[in-house]
């Protein structure tokens, strides 16, 4: 039998995922294992590996029916190398060949990303921007981040860097850990959304619940997200008017907030984008949730 | 005798420049001719051609030794097919085959593309980006025009509209004729660079005084090209986070303020950019001056 599948694995702060992509692009299989102790190299290939044949077994393929696996990291990954270049959780990652020393033990191509470039992938290929050669796919969470898919591929850039649009300066506002000051991730990141509905509507609030009651319809909660998305379209207009995007794909916890956010975002780039491409560029949401990293990942094997 | 040398033509509003490239990129001739009349596509091909052949005269070379051409054009292109897709000054070259039209008439391969990138691909082949994969250059004057280089090609995007950086917004300011509002050009193109010297220095400032008394460190001279530096480096914090450039090249009128300006544009960059691009990415002045335009024409024909 010839190898038939591609393994993706999505490591996270606290859990880690694996999933099995067929030849056509399903994602027939997947689970997740804890990331605890992941910074001890063999435990990690062990439990992975282990996971990976339990999941195998259940669909009744072999080990030797993986034709590679592809892994999706938070943090800049030199692709060619196939090195992590910074990592916040797993400090003795930075600087190893991480890929080749995987690929020995696990007897597999080992290919590594930076997750926010697999979940581009994934939905470029796969997802709300598939067909678009020219694709930018925003993941907003406790981060903002993003991948840009140029020509069908990732775009990583000479420094493996590619895509940080949420380092995009918004306002001359405060220090950024990126070493740059007034980011958008500071005005919509997860900690900043929160500290405005709380104070909006309250210390109890959570950006679950400001979600639910936006969708409901609640003024004070639409504003929020109204806001939130105003200041996510701005920074994309330049992003719009310089890379030129078919299709922005906006994924990631908060887009859960729904059509009031994604339609502020779309208005915002509406109102400053250059007219040739405010009619061209479409603003989507993200299709293939949670699982756009793993599969992601596993698309790196053949991309 | 092979064909040696390749012609470029950048056409602006006022006048055409001509000039031809040896085999090593040196421009070894060069003229300019007026460009009135050009709506007339016959007139243009002709005064073109008379004048191209006298510069090969000049040189000892014949017509056959012209490999091919390149020509710049002030206005987004689809360079796949040789159009122009719109053009303030000569409307009727719009949407017209101009390429396979001028080719067979002057019996040559035409190729063309924006005035913006040429520049941009001249200054990164032999310019101040030269050896650079991935650089911005930046062209100051009474637009804010860029062309973006993507591992040594120009970044056209899916809509021929790519680079586009003085449309990127940095407030909520005046619409701009582009369909957007608040963008760079509307603060530091020509005219409103030219507006602010006039209300601190007085209403017979010109831009060409205001270079000058910068030179020379006059405190408000020196204040107007600060502002405008820290303008055009704050728009430029969000490419260089981006599209992550491994140079910046600023050329243009305006860029004749000197170092005031370039400083100002390099700081901002520092400040706002992430940390591991603020160590990396380099802003230069621009190398090739007015020449930029007809080398980077000529360089069409072998990009």
């Amino acid at each position: 039998m010839s190898r038939s599948h591609y393994a993706g694995i999505d490591v996270g702060g606290t859990f880690t995922k694996i999933g099995l992509l067929d030849q056509r692009g399903r994602l027939v299989a997947k689970d997740q294992i804890p990331s605890d102790g992941f910074s001890d190299k063999k435990l990690f290939a062990a439990h992975v590996k282990d996971a990976l044949v339990r999941l195998c077994r259940a669909q009744r393929l072999r080990w030797s029916d993986i034709e590679g696996i592809g892994m999706g990291l938070p943090g800049p990954v030199d692709t060619d190398r196939g090195v992590v270049l910074s990592l916040t959780n797993i400090r003795k990652w930075e600087r190893f060949p991480l890929s080749a020393s995987l690929g020995r033990v696990w007897g597999k191509s080992v290919f590594l990303d930076n997750d926010a470039n697999c979940m581009a992938l994934a939905e470029a290929r796969l997802g709300a921007a598939r067909g678009a050669c020219t694709a930018l796919c925003v993941t907003l969470g406790t981060g903002v981040g993003a991948g840009l898919i140029i020509e069908g591929r990732i775009y990583h850039g000479p420094f493996f860097l590619g895509g940080e649009i949420g380092h995009i300066p918004i306002a001359r506002g405060p220090q950024c850990a990126c070493g740059g000051a007034g980011c958008l991730e500071r005005y919509v990141g997860n900690s900043a959304i929160l500290r405005r509905a709380q104070s909006l509507m309250g210390p109890k609030m959570t950006l679950e619940k400001a979600s639910a009651l936006a969708r409901r319809g609640d003024p004070q909660a639409r504003r929020l997200w109204q806001e939130t998305g105003e200041m996510i379209g701005w920074a994309l207009s330049g992003v719009v008017n310089t890379v030129t995007p078919q299709v922005i794909v906006i994924g990631g916890g908060v887009a859960k907030a729904g059509g009031v956010l994604i339609n502020a975002i779309r208005e915002t780039i509406r109102r400053h984008a250059m007219k040739q491409m405010k009619v061209r560029v479409r603003v989507k949401r993200a299709l293939l949730g949670n699982d756009a990293g793993v599969i992601g990942a596993a698309l790196l094997v053949k991309a």
